[in-house]
C-alpha cells in the first residue's frame, strides 16, 4: 500500500491534503493511489449541493458541517466552482472555510476551480471523492456552482442532489433549468424568511406533482430554512437520512455504488486507449502520413487508421 | 452521393432541414451522409457569438442577417441552447425568426436545445455545420447562451468569437469567466446607448492590454454596437472580416480547418472504440463476469479487461 493512503487511513489529514493534490495535478502517482483507495469507497453518503450564486450554499454547507460535528460525524466538503474567476476566489474562500476547523480532524474542506481546464473537472472530482472516502467521512457534501454540464457531471456520483433556491430571484422555477429541476432529490427553500417565499413553496409543490418524474419512486421533498441562522437544518439533516434510507431499502444504492464502479472501469479501459491513439500519433508513420493528408476526409481518413486496427471490428 | 446531399448542393433548402434533423437524432444514414458532406467544407467563415443571457445576441444576429443579405451573402444561423427551459423556448424562438426568413433561399436559421441530452450537443452542433457549409454558407454564426462547458466546446469550432457584453448588467467584466473572456477575438459592447457603457468599455481596454494574452497574434478589439437599431454593425462586420484576413494571412485559416479535420477523424476512431467496448459489454462473458464482481476495485477490473486487449500495449 503506498504510504500516503497508509496515513489517510490512520487519519492524517494532512496526508488528505498532499494526495487531493497530487491527483489534481494528475501526478503519476496518481493511478497507484487510486488503487490503494477503491477499496474504501462506497460507504459515505455523498450529497450534492447546487444552485445559483448567491442561493447561500456555502452558509447552508457550514450549517450542515456544524450539524454533522455535533452529532460525532466526520464530513468531507468537496466544492466545485468550474466558472471561479479570474481572481482565485474559491481557493481565497478554501482558506478561510478551512481556518474555521483547521483543528477538527472531522472535517476536510477542499476547493476546486477550473484553472481554465474544464474537460476534467468531473472526472478530478469524482477521483478526489475516493480520498475523503478513505479519510472516513461519513457525509461528503459536492457543492457546486451553477447549471452546466460540468456540475450535472460532477453530481452523477452523488447519492443525494439537493437543489438549493430562492425567493425572488426572479422567477426560479422557471427559469431554472430542466437538466438540474429533474436530478433534484430535494429542494431547499432557502432565505424562507424573504418576501415571496410562500409564492415560490406553492409553485415548487405544484411542479413537483405536476411536472417531475419521479425517479426512484421518491417524492421530492422541499424543506425550507434560513440558513444565515440555522433555521430548518435539522429538518433538512432528517430529509437527507430519509433519502439515503429509502435508496438503500430499494437497492439504489448498491445499484448506484455498483454503476460507479462500473464506468470508473470502464473509463479506466478507454483511458488504455486514449494513450494508444496518442502514441500512434506521435510515432505512427502510417498514422501521421494519414492525419497529415490533404484530402480532408475525415471519413474516409479514419477509415483507413481503423483498417490498421483490425481486431477493433471483432 | 447521397441524394439528399445532392439537392443541398443544389439550394434546396428543405433538404437541409431534413439532414439536420437526421444528424439530430442519430439517424443511422448520419454516418453516409456526413461522409458525403465532408469535401465541401472549410469555406464559410464561422462566427461565434457568445454571451449572457439578455444580452442581445439574437438581435445582434438578425441584424447581423439583414446586413449580410445586403451584401448577397448566404448566411447559416446554428443557435446552440443548452439550458433551454422546460417550455422548449429555443423551438419555438426558432419557428418565429425563421419565419421572417421562409421565402429567402440565402437565410437558414436552426436552434438546438439539450432536450436532456447535454453531453452530445457540442458534437452534433459542429456535425451540423457541415449541411450548412455543404449549403454554401459565406458565414456561418454559431449562438451560443451563456459560458459553460458544453458552449466553449462548441465555440472551439469557431473562426472568429464574438463575445457580447452589455453594460449595467453587474460588473461585466469582473463576473465573465476566465474561460469564455480568453476565447473571445473580438468584443462586442451591445446596448452601448445604456449608462455604464463608458466604464465598461475602459475596463474592457484595459483588461485586454493587461491580461489577456493575444492569442495568434491578434488584439481584440471592443466594437460598439446598439443592435436594437443596427448602431455600430457595419463596423462590427469590418472588424469580422478583418479577423477573417488576419486568420488568412497568418495560415490559422489553414491550420484550423486541418485541425478540425484532424479531431473529427479521431473522433471517429474512437467512436469505433465505444462501440467495440459496448459490444463486448453486452456479448462477452468474461468483460460481463467481472463487470459484475462484487470486488469493486476499478483498478483492478479494468487490468483484467485489459488483458483480453492484449494489442492496446503496443
Amino acid at each position: 500500500m503506498h504510504e500516503l493512503v497508509n496515513r489517510i487511513l490512520h487519519g492524517e489529514k494532512r496526508a488528505v491534503a498532499r494526495v487531493l493534490t497530487l491527483i489534481e495535478n494528475e501526478d503519476s502517482e496518481k493511478p497507484n493511489l487510486l488503487s490503494d483507495l477503491y477499496p474504501y469507497a462506497g460507504r459515505a453518503h455523498i450529497i450534492g449541493v447546487t444552485g445559483a450564486p448567491g442561493a447561500g450554499k456555502s452558509t447552508l454547507v457550514d450549517q450542515l458541517i456544524r450539524l454533522l460535528r455535533g452529532f460525532g460525524l466526520r464530513v468531507g466538503v468537496l466544492a466545485v466552482d468550474p466558472s471561479s474567476p479570474f481572481t482565485g476566489g474559491a481557493l481565497l474562500g478554501d482558506r478561510v472555510r478551512m481556518s474555521a476547523h483547521s483543528g477538527d480532524e472531522g472535517v476536510y474542506i477542499r476547493s476546486m476551480g477550473s484553472r481554465g481546464n474544464l474537460g476534467g473537472l468531473g472526472k478530478a472530482s469524482k477521483d478526489m471523492l475516493y480520498v475523503l472516502e478513505a479519510y472516513g467521512c461519513d457525509a461528503i457534501l459536492l457543492e457546486t456552482v451553477g447549471v452546466g454540464q460540468a456540475e450535472l457531471d460532477v453530481m452523477s456520483v452523488a447519492d443525494t442532489v439537493a437543489l438549493v433556491l430562492t425567493p425572488g430571484s426572479g422567477d426560479a422555477v422557471q427559469t431554472a433549468k430542466a437538466g438540474i429541476m429533474e436530478i433534484a432529490d430535494l429542494f431547499v427553500l432557502n432565505k424562507s424568511d424573504l418576501p415571496g417565499a410562500t409564492a415560490l413553496l406553492r409553485e415548487l409543490r405544484l411542479m413537483i406533482s405536476e411536472r417531475l418524474s419521479h425517479k426512484e419512486d421518491w417524492v421530492p421533498p422541499v424543506v425550507s430554512t434560513t440558513a444565515s441562522d440555522g433555521e430548518g437544518l435539522g429538518e433538512l439533516w432528517s430529509e437527507l437520512v430519509r433519502h439515503r434510507t429509502h435508496l438503500k431499502e430499494h437497492g439504489y444504492w448498491e445499484q448506484r455504488r455498483k454503476q460507479r464502479f462500473q464506468e470508473e472501469t470502464l473509463a479506466l479501459v478507454h483511458q488504455q486507449f486514449r494513450d494508444f491513439v496518442k502514441r500512434h500519433i506521435e510515432t505512427d508513420r502510417q498514422w501521421q502520413e494519414v492525419l497529415q493528408s490533404e484530402t480532408l476526409n475525415p471519413y474516409e481518413s479514419a477509415k483507413q487508421l481503423l483498417s490498421t486496427l483490425p481486431w477493433l471490428k471483432n
